[in-house]
């Protein structure tokens, strides 16, 4: 039987982690990624990521995958913020998906169901 | 035998995603939750991220999770970061280790390891 | 004789750049202050500002400033975007309002009007 | 008749917000110069301001002006920056220099000198 399991160890965070971690080896550019400069990288890419919404409507935002250049540019500007943030947490030791985790049980406490509901001004995570 | 691949599915990156839908359904939030508006909250946290790296050494930097405040803000943010990343992979329709590693095969075509090496100038990704 | 230095040197930006480097000088901070750190200390303001805006609907962003809290929070924001970019020019010799007029001389070449109406792929400047 | 405006008034704030007005009202670009729209469009620019520096050490961001290609990217970058923070200033109606006034002497009070001077934690604005 085939399972979602059976899939190599680099379809995970742990195994992308690793996987960049080579990368930087080889090519001698761990001095570089220190935690202050890596948090400047992921803020570079994620305005290259904010610039693609910048001037669509909410609308527009939704359908953006489907528009083949930006849709292209949008999932290309999301692997490299997942690059940056996999390389800083991997650099400082933090698990990503633990840490998610753990900031979305604080905000499960924060903002409970009840009284939550539909309000913008809470709708953070 | 012990293998990490028993480990429950809600570790995995498809996992967090799910957890965080439920998260936002659950407060019927999912109507802020436009790909634009999500870029944005994206760039917010990470905004708060860069903050605490912004007064540090580069050696502070590479230190700061051993000092617990800081440290925890950190990892704090880092969560932030990866919960918004997250939701807007998720609403877009894009696996978020995929479009890494495909991000990372084309630094690799790009920046060859011999004539990189070292380099500030190419220490992107 | 009235004299365009009758008005207080205090309002332009000149005035508000050696009132910034006062600031800094009297609290011995202009160590920390580099080029790298205003930078990551720009970014981290306009974090906080996109913040304000993220969850806002078109309409409800124009309003913004007639509601009271949030129109409160969105001026400190501007007012500390302001403070860290008049600061990182400062520090670099830049002439900001230069910068700005040069860059927008650009944009009114690549963007010629004939071509350019209403067109929101090209709404940058 | 000596008046202030003998400089010519383009050299100010005001006089740079009228012109990018008049940039966006020829184009009829005004549609999509929402607060929100321009919110991220300004943190767009920073992400690029903020990937000039992220490999520099301190050091070299000080000398980055006298490297001609950086520092013309730099310069150009920075006004951009200015571009959008004073285009959304002056759609929402907000003076930028007194924004950033009432900021600096919040901070005054916030960080009396006795007992702020050389310390980085405290080292914001």
């Amino acid at each position: 039987l085939v399972q979602r399991n059976t899939a190599p160890v680099t379809t995970s965070v742990d195994g992308l982690a690793a996987e960049i971690r080579r990368f930087a080896e080889e090519r001698d550019w761990g001095q570089f990624h220190t935690p202050k400069n890596l948090a400047m990288a992921l803020a570079g890419e994620v305005g290259e990521l904010v610039a693609e919404f910048q001037w669509l409507t909410p609308e527009e935002s939704i359908a953006v995958i489907a528009d083949i250049g930006p849709g292209d540019r949008v999932r290309a500007e999301i692997g490299d913020v997942m690059i940056y943030l996999t390389r800083l947490a991997d650099v400082l030791g933090i698990d990503l998906v633990s840490a998610a985790r753990d900031k979305l049980a604080e905000s499960a406490r924060r903002y409970p169901i009840e009284g939550s509901r539909g309000s913008a001004r809470k709708a953070g995570t």
